[in-house]
């Protein structure tokens, strides 16, 4: 999981970057992170158009993103399983936060080998723990996937224990909003709710698809803000990620959970979607 | 302003960085700008001290810090005026947000040309605006002064008008908080204020400076919330920093404000200081 195998940075393979990028100065930039598999990356197209909400968000130049698919695949092919991580940044720009009028972005592309996770994770649920670090407000970088993650480093600090698979994340206001690398879904009474993410947390391009399929499979689905307690009144509790698919929580806050059968249709369903 | 002169990486001469540095990836580090003058960096001393209360926030190790003294000298020799940026990292670490558990962090130290401001903004105070980007709360990250820096980009990124010289930011409860690269302080009554920083802001080497010098001027100093309504009602308003020194704010918001005589005694005290 931590070899990297490749890295090509606008175009160029390399293992290094201008040190006055920035991406490092100031966290100036946007990430994704997509499964590699049968030589190509997975579900290219929505991550793609989030890098491009990304983008805009940050007014950073669309024409950063022309390369990447071609790239992509380049990096991508004859690998059978992998992880591919894109990153954008704003590029060079001298010394003081105004961003340059002409930026000339940064591309990065890296291929590491695939994630190391056990397989019961998916198939039996991982245990799951409350995070101390909260995630402040940020109307104008919620949803995105933007390169300031002090807070997530700061939470998956907060532990360990191999046996804790996920931390969760709340607000400041003690609601829950997602988790240290990962979206939370709660299904109670036939109805599957997943925290909105106007002001804090990364849209999940996973979690898109779980919005998209859940009603397709007989359950209405909401995003609204979520306190704390309703954790524990949750039927189901599940995590999603673009390389993890899709964790049922079998443990949280001191709640067990029993991995539930809409998990496990709508993990099948997502495996199952072609892209 | 823009061109660098020199970057010392892990005591190396050179201009670029390993792409998989926290730093990058997660902006898992801190920062320290610093003025250069007649061949050594400034007030070393506190801008070492608050990179230490960053290193232990962040749970860098201390050691990191060891060859940095004897880094900037070098960089410093010979030079009668210049910026000098220090960036610690976590280092390289795989992907993934769990720091490792052995880190073997990053120096970067990049010597700049002095910042080439107009002199007018020390002597006749400077043009400031209010930004509509927020800064959110993070009692875990406020204070110290770290890699995560999109609002400030953000809010610097909200005008071009080069008579404007600084912009201030709100909280999400309409507090002031800092300038995009300065501290603010008020006068009023003879007391001067200053926005407390326990959930958001850099608490900057020059204020604390400006806290431990203003009671020899004769003025009580106090830290605490300010509302953003407390502007119009100030007597002298002024910024600082330790790359500009001491700015007298003379428009903000749609009133005038005159340079002060305390601002101006403020200043030449401040410069006036050995170290």
């Amino acid at each position: 999981m931590n070899s990297v195998t490749r890295i090509l940075i606008n175009g160029i393979e390399t293992t290094q970057l201008g040190a006055l990028d920035r991406g490092l100065q100031y966290g100036d930039g946007l990430f994704e992170t997509l499964r590699v598999r049968d030589g190509r990356p997975r579900h290219w197209a929505a991550h793609r158009q989030r890098l491009g909400e990304g983008c805009a968000r940050l007014r950073l130049p669309d024409a950063v993103m022309e390369p990447l698919a071609e790239e992509a695949r380049l990096l991508s092919r004859g690998v059978a399983e992998g992880v591919l991580k894109i990153v954008i940044t704003r590029g060079e720009g001298g010394r003081g936060y105004a961003p340059p009028v002409a930026p000339r972005p940064t591309r990065l592309l890296a291929l590491f080998p695939p994630p190391d996770y056990s397989p019961s994770h998916a198939r039996d649920g991982v245990v799951v723990r409350l995070c101390q670090t909260r995630l402040g407000h940020h109307p104008a970088l919620a949803g995105i996937k933007h390169l300031n993650r002090l807070e997530q480093v700061l939470a998956r600090a907060e532990w360990h224990d191999p046996y804790i698979a996920e931390g969760l994340m709340l607000d400041h206001e003690d609601n829950v909003i997602e988790g240290t690398m990962s979206n939370l879904f709660l299904l109670r009474d036939g109805q599957l709710s997943t925290p909105e993410l106007s002001r804090a947390g990364v849209a999940g391009v996973t979690r898109a698809r779980v919005l998209r399929l859940a009603p397709s499979l007989g359950v209405t689905v909401v995003e609204r803000v979520i306190p704390r307690g309703e954790l524990a009144e949750a039927d189901e509790l599940f995590l999603t990620n673009s390389i993890i698919g899709l964790w049922p929580v079998r443990h949280c806050a001191g709640r067990d959970y029993t991995p539930g059968p809409f998990s496990a249709r709508l993990a099948t369903a997502l495996e199952a979607e072609h892209d």
